[in-house]
Parts: structure tokens; C-alpha cells; sequence
């Protein structure tokens, strides 16, 4: 499964500007980054090229996407927020890593941006799965220290610590929303299984990729 | 699986016109309309609300996500197209209907809009799946005809042709990136053998959505 980790931190704190950092270090390291922003407040509204999809959106469609040959997009009305995991599940599916920005009440582990001049605490405590700061003041928690402009550094702490090449070709499984992990084992019978079901008896590695969704008795 | 259906015709005929009435004519039956359209020449742009996902874009994120508790939009980078299906697996997977303008060369049903002023005759033949022709002439293709206006009683057709209710719960399976149909009796097969395997052991109605991805050997 994509690792996800969340950058979060007061307004004004420089979420924004960590997270550009950290994705400019990890594009020249040759990594493939995926970001989601939480948008706390109201719809979300697109300026779209070509306006066609602008017109389907405005005639009421519920859901529009424009496709290309190198990039594709999407503005889909939900019926309550998806889960982060549904939306890395489907459409931040080809990276190495996603940084969130946001997502403080979500369940990834979380770095928090803090800048003495807001004279504020900490937002995040350890039940927060708070794995390291990035500040300009010691801040006491226990947990590695950053400066804010080290990407590099911060950098070098993800890919340690939750960037596992092998990871990238394993299941992505969600339940209700969730992601659940299987061990290699289930991972491999789950995969056999549902192959063999499906009319395609090669193995875990020699066939195409399978997509699955199993509709919920209330979804 | 959800219906898809193309609106297909040269460019002028006035595609996106009739697609902006037959969602509208299928809101106010209340249907849940999603669309597709088909950029064929170069990257998607899009400027984007709060500029802070444009930032991680410009950045190098090779895909972004914007999540709200009604709507999320999501621009990726894809490794050449994505198939139609696809999408609408990942994306439009909350409609009733599928609508998308272009892919002709798709595998979907396919309205044909021509229009006499144009002065050119069908861009479809029979082994491109039309099944039916919105136009002001009589073009002579052995499927309903419909006026180029005519959005109530195309989407009567499409209904009666290609919605059923039914269909809504099932599964929705791709291979390779192309829809495959099982009977009723293999899906609920296949939900069950899946719900066992990852410890879910209610029934295909009873439990929460599953979604799963076994990525390919190349992929």
C-alpha cells in the first residue's frame, strides 16, 4: 500500500510551502508524489479548460472527468466525504508516497509545521501519530525535529522510515473506507482467488491488473 | 455495472449541446448523471480553487486531489490513457448513467449527432456499436432516429434500452482495464470467497463496500 503521511499545522503555519519543498526533493530523487488538500469548507469549484466539462457539470451532472492521453481529472459530487484512503485507493494510485495537507483528524501518521512567531503550542499529541516536527523552535516533543525549510532532511526521514520500495506492487484493499492490510500470505491467496474466479488462472505477477469494488449493503 | 454511453460526431454537430439536455432531462427524472469527455491533444490544465494543490502541482506532484465533505477533484498524471472504463470505475462510480462525449473509438454504445449543414454523411458503421442517430435529415443508419433537439425522448430510449435498476447494486470488475461481466450467480460467488478471505464474513448485502486492486506484472 502508498504510504501517506499528513503535513499538518495551524493556518499560516506553511503547510503549503513544507509540502512544496518536500515534493520538489522527492521529484528529483526520481519519486513519484501524490498530494491531497482537505477543503474544510463548501463545495469545490473548478475552472475548467475547454468548458465542455463546465457545461456538463453546470447542466447537473453529478460527476465529470476529462481524460487525455497524459493526464486525466475528475470533480465528482460525494454523498459525505470519501475517505483519504478512497481517494489515494483511486486516483492517486500510480505514486511512490502521498503528502496530505490536512487531514489532522485522519489516521496517518503526521508531521506538524510550527512557527515560533504564531506563539502557539503544539496541535498534535502521540494520539495524534505524531512522527515529526518541523519548526523554528524546540518544541519538546518527542519526536524527530526539523527546520522548516529542511526538506532534505525530512526527506530523508520518510524514505526511512515509511518508504519501502517492495510495498509499491503489493494489494490495496479497503473495506467501509478503510485500508486493510493482509500479510504477504493472504496477499497472495486473496490474489490467486479472486484470479481464478475471474477466469485468469496465471499468478500474482504474470496477470493484468484486477480492479474490484463489492458494493456495500447500504453504499 | 453503471451504463456508458458516447455521444460521438464531428466536431461543430453539436455534441456538447445535446449532452448538456440529456443531463438535464435525466436530473429532472432524478438520475445521477456522471460525464466523460474526451481531451484528444496535449496535458490537462486546470486552474484551480485556493491555488494551494496548483502549488503542489507546479511543484512536480505527479497527481493532486482536493477533498471537501461534498466534492473532491483529482488531476493525475496517467502513464498514457487510462481506459474509459477505468474512470468511470474509479471516479463516476456513484451515477446511474454514464454520458461521454467523444471515444469513438471506445468500446460503448454510441449516439451519433449529425447535423445537415455539416453536409457529411454518419462517422459511425454498425461495427462501431451505433445505436442510435440525433440529426435534422434522415441519414438512412438502421437505428432510432431522434431530432437534434430532441433530449426527452432520447433519454426514454436510453432508458428503456440501457437502465435498469437493478444493475446498480453489482459488482463492478475490471481485468486489464476492461469491464468484465459475470452471471449473478459468480458475483455473488466471487463477493463471498473475497468477504471470507479478508474476515468479513456477511453476506454480499450485509457487509461494507470492498474495493480491491491486484496490481499486473507490468503495471
Amino acid at each position: 500500500m502508498i504510504p501517506i503521511l499528513s503535513v499538518v499545522g495551524r493556518s499560516g503555519s506553511g503547510k503549503t510551502t513544507l509540502l512544496e519543498k518536500l515534493v520538489r526533493e522527492f521529484v528529483t530523487r526520481g519519486r513519484r508524489v501524490g498530494t491531497v488538500k482537505h477543503h474544510y469548507h463548501g463545495p469545490v469549484t473548478v475552472d475548467m479548460p475547454g468548458k465542455d466539462s463546465w457545461r456538463h457539470k453546470q447542466a447537473g451532472a453529478h460527476a465529470v472527468a476529462l481524460s487525455s492521453p497524459e493526464t486525466y481529472f475528475a470533480v465528482c459530487d460525494t454523498p459525505g466525504a470519501l475517505s483519504l484512503e478512497t481517494i489515494v485507493h483511486r486516483v492517486l494510485d500510480a505514486v511512490d508516497v502521498v503528502l496530505t495537507e490536512g487531514f489532522k483528524s485522519g489516521p496517518m501518521p503526521k508531521i506538524e509545521v510550527n512557527r515560533l512567531a504564531q506563539g502557539l503550542p503544539l496541535l498534535c499529541g502521540p494520539e495524534d501519530r505524531l512522527v515529526a516536527v518541523a519548526a523554528d523552535w524546540a518544541t519538546g516533543a518527542p519526536v524527530p525535529h526539523f527546520g522548516l525549510d529542511s526538506a532534505g532532511p525530512l526527506a530523508d526521514f520518510i524514505e526511512a522510515e515509511f518508504l519501502r520500495g517492495e510495498d509499491r506492487q503489493g494489494l490495496d484493499l479497503l473495506v467501509g473506507g478503510r485500508r486493510v492490510a493482509l500479510d504477504a500470505q493472504a496477499e497472495v491467496v486473496l490474489a490467486r482467488v479472486v484470479r481464478s474466479l475471474v477466469g485468469d488462472c496465471r499468478d500474482l505477477t504474470g496477470g493484468p491488473t484486477i480492479e474490484l469494488r463489492i458494493p456495500g449493503g447500504s453504499a
